[in-house]
């Protein structure tokens, strides 16, 4: 299977995110990258560099204005007086104020604030190269998922927490969001997005919520414990035209492989159903026993399970990588997934 | 004139906040209290206690889960495991989030984000103590005009920035609006809020958003350079029942005396006519020109003079302390201002 990767992703460096009120240091670093690609290069994946990001697959999920401000942030961020290295958030436009008048701001802190969800996303030198870099890996992927192959986007900072227009959870740009829009806009009728990292994927839920042609299934931790907190409930199932196309399937923590491999056949099982033409994987492994994170339980063999049950759907498939952070198993973890989801799809390149 | 006054409100003591993606000593300290409480007694101010906050007080502004949640929140947040000494938000229910499924999670570390705008209202040992006394204070200043007097709540910490279930701005509960509805419970049919903090009172905005009863008036630094960011535009007026009730004038940064009183005097000329029969002062020092953070440009001069124009209103008065950081200056500015609205009040006591 081919593997979409730009070394530009490493020059996103985020230093600090803020942990139950302290600042410690970032658990998305570029050794991530490093890790997979060893992994990949293990398994003689063939690496290939993505074309530039088309505007119009960013343009697909994202906004403009949006997409301005992270090119620019980190420039102008710098030219602040007595600030950081890296742009945080230190106050977000809540419902209140918008209900009563509230508005996007000139000044940077505010718009910063106007354009993120939380402390886990600084934006510093280098992350809109990383993100844009990404975004062309994720979209690489879903073009060779068009022609009816599979493929592998080593995609970091990873994207599914990032809304239309806001940052979230290490997430800049949806990489997921971005491959599947893509599948429906080179001819797919209808795009499966299955996402098994172990937080939910709460801004590609927000994308596509109100639309039924992308089905949105999320195995993850439990968010009344866990990021993203406020969605990821099993009874979140779209609105509009989209009721009845987003499916969650929060899991209790401490989770092992028996609980999380049955909510994924759950969600394959409505994969099938929906009539699926292709699939996005939204693929973390942060849901491993080893992670430091440590809502789930899984172990390598149920990662390797993972990847054969996936394969079985025979879909064209983009695997979009999420999060993961314990260095020392996402190689391991991606290989034994990867194996077995060429072990079992046909439709492997 | 009587100041309210309850010495709890001393242990509240916030110790960073967030400013440009670093965590900073907190301004808002028990200091500020003293000073103020030394300027009070070279006045001859009667210090008196308040009585305990009333409820009802408190419910007509704020729900009772935030009630509840303030309560609790620092005991609960000292047995999580790895936390801060006190709590701070690391992520918020953004408008995207609500609008596809979010609600309010069990975790502790999801509903601080739920209940807070910013990073600049740590939740510690002593802060809901301090918050309920400094209700008390202005509850019981609200009493004093409600008999026609005028009364000086020391509150401390401030309110403005607060919502009905949101923690903001080194704010917790929202002072004057309990003042401001306290004065209709008691009777005054039209009760104005006049807010002189050189931030925009967005909380107290938020309250009365939708009502005719209460007209706001907020003279602060242009929000698109300063906290709160996204609220205190001039075409901010309200909504539904309340357009037209609202009423901001926000001023240029480095704007002076001048410009400042002039502002105050249009607020003044609006509560005139709207037919105030009990007035709301939101009595902030951080216009000053010796403030830290510097937005406005207002002399000694300009706040005695600002007491005095006020005090021509000679209407019953609740004077709530908002900010003001400069520990050397706020006790003369506070000096300055009382002594001249109490030359000019023939409502005082």
């Amino acid at each position: 299977m081919r593997v979409f990767w730009d070394p530009v992703q490493l020059s996103h460096t985020p230093r600090f995110f803020l942990v139950r009120g302290q600042l410690r240091p970032h658990l998305e670093v570029p050794a991530r990258a490093e890790a997979l690609l060893a992994a990949c290069r293990e398994l003689r994946m063939e690496i290939a560099a993505p074309s530039p990001a088309d505007t119009d697959a960013l343009l697909a999920v994202h906004t403009s204005d949006y997409l301005d401000f992270l090119r620019h942030a980190a420039a102008a961020w710098s030219a602040l007086a007595d600030a950081a290295e890296e742009a945080l958030p230190n106050t977000h436009p809540v419902p209140e104020m918008l209900a009563s008048g509230g508005r996007m701001p000139e000044g940077l802190p505010g718009r910063v604030g106007w354009y993120t969800t939380d402390l886990a996303c600084p934006i510093g030198a280098g992350t809109w190269e990383a993100a844009e870099a990404a975004a062309a890996c994720a979209i690489a992927t879903a073009d060779v998922a068009a022609g009816g192959g599979n493929a592998y986007a080593l995609a970091r900072p990873p994207g599914h927490h990032a809304y239309a227009a806001r940052a979230g959870g290490h997430c800049y740009l949806n990489n997921a969001a971005m491959a599947a829009a893509r599948l429906r806009a080179k001819g797919a009728s209808r795009v499966a997005v299955l996402d098994i990292d172990s937080h939910h994927g709460n801004g590609t839920q927000g994308v596509f919520w109100r639309r039924a042609d992308v089905l949105f299934v999320s195995v993850h931790g439990d968010p009344n414990r866990y990021y993203p907190w406020y969605t990821g409930h099993a009874d979140e199932r779209g609105a509009g035209a989209g009721e009845g196309f987003n499916m969650n399937l929060p899991l209790p923590f401490g989770t092992g492989d028996d609980g999380w491999l049955a909510a994924i056949r759950a969600g394959i099982k409505a994969i099938r159903q929906f009539g699926a033409e292709a699939l996005v994987v939204s693929l973390g492994f942060d849901a491993s026993r080893d992670e430091p994170l440590n809502a789930l339980a899984v172990s390598a063999e149920g990662f390797a399970r993972a990847g054969a049950e996936i394969g079985e759907l025979r879909l064209p498939t983009a695997i979009i990588q999420e999060g993961g952070y314990n260095l020392a198993v996402i190689g391991s973890l991606l290989t034994r997934f990867m194996s077995s989801f060429c072990d079992t799809s046909t439709a492997a390149v």
